[in-house]
């Protein structure tokens, strides 16, 4: 039986991508070795890593626009360390809307001043903060445009004066958006872009040299971005795949086009949550989030049906972060409407049933 | 043709590890779903990360002794920092044997005094120094086992009073010695253990705790191992594989009986450099690396004639580093005698000619 996966992060990608992923371990392009026995110096490999960095500017429309892609390791959770040690002089603007925009937070402050300009907390974080400001004398002001735990999406972003960052990890390449508004924008890639083990980090170049602390190397953009993205030795296989997944998303039309695709799919579940009476949305409707959708039971003894028959229909990985509890189905671009489609048909079997 | 794989890293994999690797991306053990799509917190892969933590202390003999074994992104590179970061309060003694050497060596005194107990740097690093002094009041001591580049090879290490701690990216689970000696060593994977991508740690953890600075989250060792090596999304793929190279390993019989293997090949290797005229190894004799064997020809007008004949035998990726030049031949634990054979018959056939 084909299974239907929500999987929050790791989480599903194009069949063709793992398809080609799988043959590339075993025999790369023919060249009778493995991709992941080649050295990340031979040309095979710089023309993947340049490839994918080419393609992560041509989907968000950053060609040519002072921009430059890297792909690094160690996931958001670096990141919110990196672009406080390369931005962060005297203070900064954050703006709290999940655990992970208070984890950013509480990295950068140990390293300087940082101010909280709004946060959702008071609400276990179910909606987006709204009409706050952002000081011109800040060195950047840092944002969280999805929140994977809690469901919410900024569908706007403030017009700041200063330097805009924004953790785009679980909805890169999912929207139309303006992404010349952002000047760094990082994500993780096990949710829309490939398999764990690499993070897009996109810059504007002038934002960087502007601090006086001495970078250590691996934490430093500007060495990376002096290094092509090779630094030190790259994640070749999550590059690789990353790039299959880029590739697959240009062949669909972009992200014009796969983000039509992403509001059926919302839409649809979101008619499903609001209509059905045995359940609840958990985010408020105006930053509802098109990739994750957070709902619960309104009546919890239906609990072991509903999940007995999500089982049944091969619906995998709907289960809710521990900290909101409930259901989360989590749609990103490679998941397909029929599975939408499937949960949805499970939800309303509940509603005959019951 | 088969291909003799000699590559300095990311480099050769044992074959049957590159198959299930590469099975696993399509469906992994039947769940009709890839390894890359499932979360990193279902229990699949909860149970990859713990026998790959286990295998690796159990390989070195380490189960039991107070150590725990982490696999973290960010390659030797972001060692050099965590270490530092972890340990570095005063003053720390490091031995400068090589490149990656010196680079740790750089980013440590970003942090705190740092003090070259000995360095080889003057003769282009192709000897290890000895006789030198750690002193007792040092935070701890850093080493680098096996300098890819240069072709040479600690074949001991000093007593010291202060924790030691080791680069061993290029040549861990290679050769029996009593890794006990050291309180932290490290190392990329993309050597002896599997894709590049992920860097094993193993620390004694009686050393942690003792230094008074702020270590950022994702920097610290105490965080990584109260959250099993899961402190953020771990390198799912990188990591699985890294599993199936140390279950191959054990099933070989472990450490000594690769090593054995490791001993005949770079015996071949050596005696092919040392008895034919047209070779010179780079290394000082006793200091050779079992690892990476570098050698140049006595006459470069050769160059082409043996180049050519390499490429027809199937031998591949073994060009010299641009700091030594010449050749090198990384003889990794999956390298084949085989392929060892391979090259010093083209050797041998090059004499025969000229």
């Amino acid at each position: 039986m084909k299974k239907h996966n929500f999987s929050a992060g790791p989480s599903i990608l194009p069949q063709s991508v793992l398809l080609k992923a799988s043959e590339a371990i075993v025999d790369y392009n023919n060249t009778g070795l493995s991709l992941i026995e080649i050295s990340h110096r031979s040309k095979e490999f710089v023309d993947i890593m340049e490839n994918a960095r080419a393609l992560a500017l041509e989907l968000l429309g950053l060609e040519g626009k002072g921009y430059k892609a890297l792909f690094l390791q160690g996931g958001a959770s670096t990141q919110f360390l990196m672009v406080a040690m390369n931005l962060l002089e005297k203070r900064a603007g954050y703006l709290n809307t999940g655990a992970w925009s208070a984890k950013a937070i509480k990295e950068a402050k140990k390293l300087d001043d940082i101010y909280e300009v709004a946060s959702s907390a008071d609400a276990n974080y179910n909606y987006i903060p709204k009409g706050y400001d952002v000081p011109s004398d800040y060195d950047y002001f840092h944002c969280t445009s999805n929140n994977t735990i809690f469901g919410t999406q900024m569908k706007s972003f403030p017009k700041t004066s200063v330097p805009m960052v924004c953790d785009m990890s679980s909805d890169i390449f999912s929207r139309v958006i303006d992404y010349s508004q952002f000047d760094l924008i990082y994500a993780g890639a096990q949710k829309n872009m490939g398999p764990a083990g690499t993070t897009l980090v996109v810059i504007k170049e002038d934002i960087l040299g502007k601090v006086s602390r001495d970078i250590p190397s691996i934490m430093d953009y500007k060495l990376h971005i002096k290094a092509g993205s090779m630094f030190n030795t790259p994640p070749v296989f999550p590059v690789y795949t990353t790039m299959l997944t880029l590739e697959w998303l240009k062949g669909l039309g972009g992200v014009a086009a796969i983000a039509e695709e992403n509001e059926k799919k919302s839409r649809l579940m979101y008619s499903e949550i609001d209509l059905n009476p045995l359940f609840k949305g958990f985010a408020a409707k105006d930053d509802r989030s098109m990739m994750n959708a957070t709902f619960n039971l309104t009546n919890d003894n239906l609990k072991e049906t509903f999940e007995t028959m999500l089982k049944e229909a091969g619906i995998s990985a709907v289960n809710g972060h521990r900290s909101v509890g409930g259901y989360r189905a989590s749609m990103y671009n490679a998941l397909p409407l029929d599975s939408v489609k499937a949960l949805v048909e499970v939800m309303s079997e509940l509603e005959a049933k019951a």
